[in-house]
């Protein structure tokens, strides 16, 4: 399945932002940062019921926030990116 | 249609700080803010056009990111939200 993970996390304290750092390092095990709060999931379902889980351990339901759109196989692929990109192929050959 | 916009404008500058509140305006009079850099819009295909050529003017090429993904109609009401919700349904009726 394709994901695409957005968030919002308080970072006026020093709590908030070892949360912060806490969600983008989980994410950055399922997937590929392309903004500073946007990650592109490609993961089974059994991984987005872990990531999921991991998400509600860190986070503060008050203050933070997590939104996860499922997307159509391909449309990470469509994004229109208007300038700088930070992007690589999620499921292309790595040339080393 | 219905995009999900999601930016990164460089805001170390007072010219960066202008262009993030220039974006946010644009895009608040195309859709809904449900984070502090996601917007979901629910436009016509001649919108998107104009919201495009807006945002090309606005952005700087090298220092900001805006990302437009397409998404399935109804996918925004089948997001996942973890912690605080900031959401109005867009096509429901607004009740004053």
């Amino acid at each position: 399945m394709e994901l695409l993970v957005t968030y919002d996390v308080a970072t006026t304290t020093p709590e908030g932002a070892q949360r912060l750092r806490q969600v983008a390092k989980l994410c950055e095990g399922y997937g590929m940062r392309v903004q500073k709060s946007v990650f592109e999931v490609v993961c089974s379902d059994a991984d987005w019921v872990r990531l999921n889980n991991a998400f509600q351990r860190i986070i503060d339901d008050e203050d933070d926030s997590i939104r996860v759109y499922r997307m159509d196989r391909g449309s990470f692929k469509s994004v229109t990116i208007l300038g700088r990109a930070r992007r690589l192929p999620h499921d292309d050959a790595l040339v080393l």
